[in-house]
């Protein structure tokens, strides 16, 4: 691995104490920035921080040396929630949807969802692999360096599993840290059309025993949603993926509210995801819990889902003023998010969910990170640290980022201490 | 200049027939393309096209040849609408309004416009220039092969003869075509602030004619808007623009709908750009003129300014459907619309304003050409016109493009038969 020294920086940003591994409600303002910034990676790892010219030991020989030619230094963006793992593009949906077709009229022409499903079913691992990977490198490229990736276009044991095994290769393949979550229940399959309760007795009883004994998933997912599964079904699925280790991570509020959020935080879930559609009841009991048990759920918001669908965008001030910790993914997916640029989502944050830039950069960073499992290991430019960052173009002030949208702020991208 | 021939396509795309220089209504959805194609140019110009393997004699020595890799080739990016000189960005009002204060409360603090022009003013032409050059330079790498670029943030002789220079400049030092407007009717500069008509007459008896003098620039434009200027002081600047040879292409309807585009009508304007307030009689009047004159008036929509400053789309189907040649633009400029991707306006086109892959290219392309009268020479690939164009990524389909949103798929841009 070796070492590695980035000088030459307008500032680090986001060089928050050790010990930080989320930020909630007011402290979302909080990113410290060292001016004039330098730091020194050992083996991956953040070892010292400094300011103005590095000590001259640091440059000695075997030691990479990136100048960053006057650009800011961040935290990687780390991306929790993903359905990166796909066998086709859906833009056939798109087009007809602009042609004014309904969702019903697209699922009754095979689409949605079990249109994602058939493809992949019938596309082989390798395949799946190589697709995935493309695209994983690519979101590398846009400056992410933790994702997580659902399963949920399996929807049987085999295809579920094939899936994860993919997430599994490309763990071994690719550079960044990923995250494996199971969502079998994503949708009811065809062949269960008239038997949903079979459904979930093979997630519980099968799928998720054995991705546990197999160790291919982290977390457990559930889409729950009017037309989708119910909370007593989440709850099972939940209790189940418990029981074998799985912590929970799901869908929830994004087209109504039906008490899915309430279910989770009863069933320790880590984060709660989309809550386009956030009832008082929904935000009081996210604080209650807060309050409570002292463990963090991160609300995590999809603005390019909004973006992408024309639906409301996730009330992040709400959740913000309210003392939470508002977390950012982008949802790629083919159906609803054909889109993995965090760089995109940080910038939908300021201008439509008028976060500030310091609020979105630690909910795409911190929180994101924390969201899945990593808050102790990525999210901030601290000693100790994977030192896995971006570096910008010179940029006149960190506000410009998110501001200057559909621009390409990036100029290196660097994954353990290894420059892409 | 040499020859250029581009092969193995998936296709070439906007294959219109010789003779097309703008598409309105229905036929926005015709959008030929030529499968497997290739591409031949000599001396910057398109003179040759055809399917399969190109004859052995265009590859004869001397010849570039450009593998697409079966990328699909399309006519270069044209953007009609925008204010791409300007002295600094304006990250600070942005993050002014995510904190909650007004437009008003901004321009007391000396933001929006008037802001622009004040560091305008303090700015040497040299630097302005360069400034401009890098915005444009990223505007080329981003597939764009002509672009409009407005005055405006002078609002006095001088300042604004700087800016025009600035433009012409531009156009020695850049291969890509650029057309230069007087936007002098920009906002009342502060020393006019009691004597509105006395601005009036310095643009009609000083700015127009000097600037028509010394040919800086081919069109004149009014934000004619309540709290800017009023339709009679548009059509003051409109006659005198025309006294003085330069057509009009104006902003009207942004906000309000005030009788601006009557007006622009009445004074055979070639644009209306904006439009995202668009009553009725504003859509009949722009029909009844179309059925009139037989000339062509380009309704402009500006979709990066809606989304950045969440107001109204302009109402795209609408406009299509009256039978109108709907165009597309950046709006590129420091306070509304900090970004000059044409690329994102288009999948803005196809998410936001409902409009077909099709018709958002043709409005991006042929009929952005026209609004600024380069329909002749640009917007399709044509045997006759400039071979600037895009050359993508290989992509899963047409309409990958604009639903794939905020990623590159960019391979290479051809501007007059030169690879960048």
């Amino acid at each position: 691995m070796g070492r590695l020294l980035i000088k030459n920086t307008k500032a680090l940003v986001g060089t928050h104490p050790a010990g930080t591994n989320h930020l909630a409600g007011a402290a979302m303002r909080q990113l410290p920035q060292m001016e004039d910034g330098w730091l020194l990676a050992e083996n991956g790892r953040i070892v010292e921080l400094g300011q103005g010219v590095p000590p001259e030991k640091h440059s000695e020989s075997g030691t990479q040396i990136v100048d960053a030619l006057g650009g800011y230094v961040l935290p990687g963006w780390c991306d929790p929630h993903t359905h990166t793992v796909f066998a086709a593009s859906r833009e056939g949906e798109f087009v007809d949807r602009i042609n004014g077709l309904s969702y019903q009229e697209i699922a009754s022409k095979g689409g949605g969802i079990i249109n994602s499903a058939m493809r992949l079913r019938a596309m082989a691992e390798d395949e799946l692999f190589e697709k995935a990977k493309v695209r994983v490198e690519s979101m590398m490229r846009q400056g992410t360096v933790a994702v997580e990736i659902k399963s949920g276009y399996g929807l049987d044991l085999d295809s579920e599993l094939k899936m994860l095994r993919v997430v599994k290769r490309l763990k071994a393949a690719l550079p960044l840290r990923i995250k494996a979550t199971l969502l079998a229940a994503h949708a009811i399959p065809p062949e269960f059309k008239e038997d949903r309760n079979g459904y979930l007795d093979l997630i519980v009883d099968t799928i998720i025993p054995q991705v546990a004994e197999e160790g291919l998933a982290e977390f457990v997912d559930c889409f729950c949603e009017t037309n989708y599964f119910t909370v007593p079904e989440m709850e099972r699925v939940l209790a189940a993926g418990k029981e074998h280790g799985l912590l929970g991570k799901v869908h929830v509020n994004q087209f109504t509210s039906i008490g899915g959020i309430q279910a989770a935080l009863k069933h320790g879930a880590l984060s709660v995801d989309h809550l386009e559609v956030l009832e008082p009841a929904d935000l009081t009991a996210l604080v209650a819990s807060k309050a409570g048990n002292g463990r963090t759920i991160f609300p995590t918001l999809l603005p390019s889902c909004s973006f992408f669908l024309r639906i409301p965008y996730g009330p992040a001030r709400e959740i913000i003023d309210a003392g939470l910790p508002v977390t950012l993914a982008t949802d790629f997916n083919p159906g609803t998010t054909p889109s993995g640029n965090m760089n995109f989502v940080v910038s939908l944050a300021c201008i439509q969910l008028r976060m500030l830039p310091e609020e979105a950069i630690n909910a795409a960073t911190q929180n994101a990170a924390a969201a899945m499992g990593l808050g102790e290991e990525l999210g901030s430019i601290t000693v100790g640290k994977r030192a896995s960052l971006i570096i910008t173009h010179p940029l006149p002030s960190l506000a410009y980022l998110p501001y200057a949208f559909g621009n390409d702020h990036i100029h290196k991208v660097i994954i353990d201490g290894i420059v892409l």
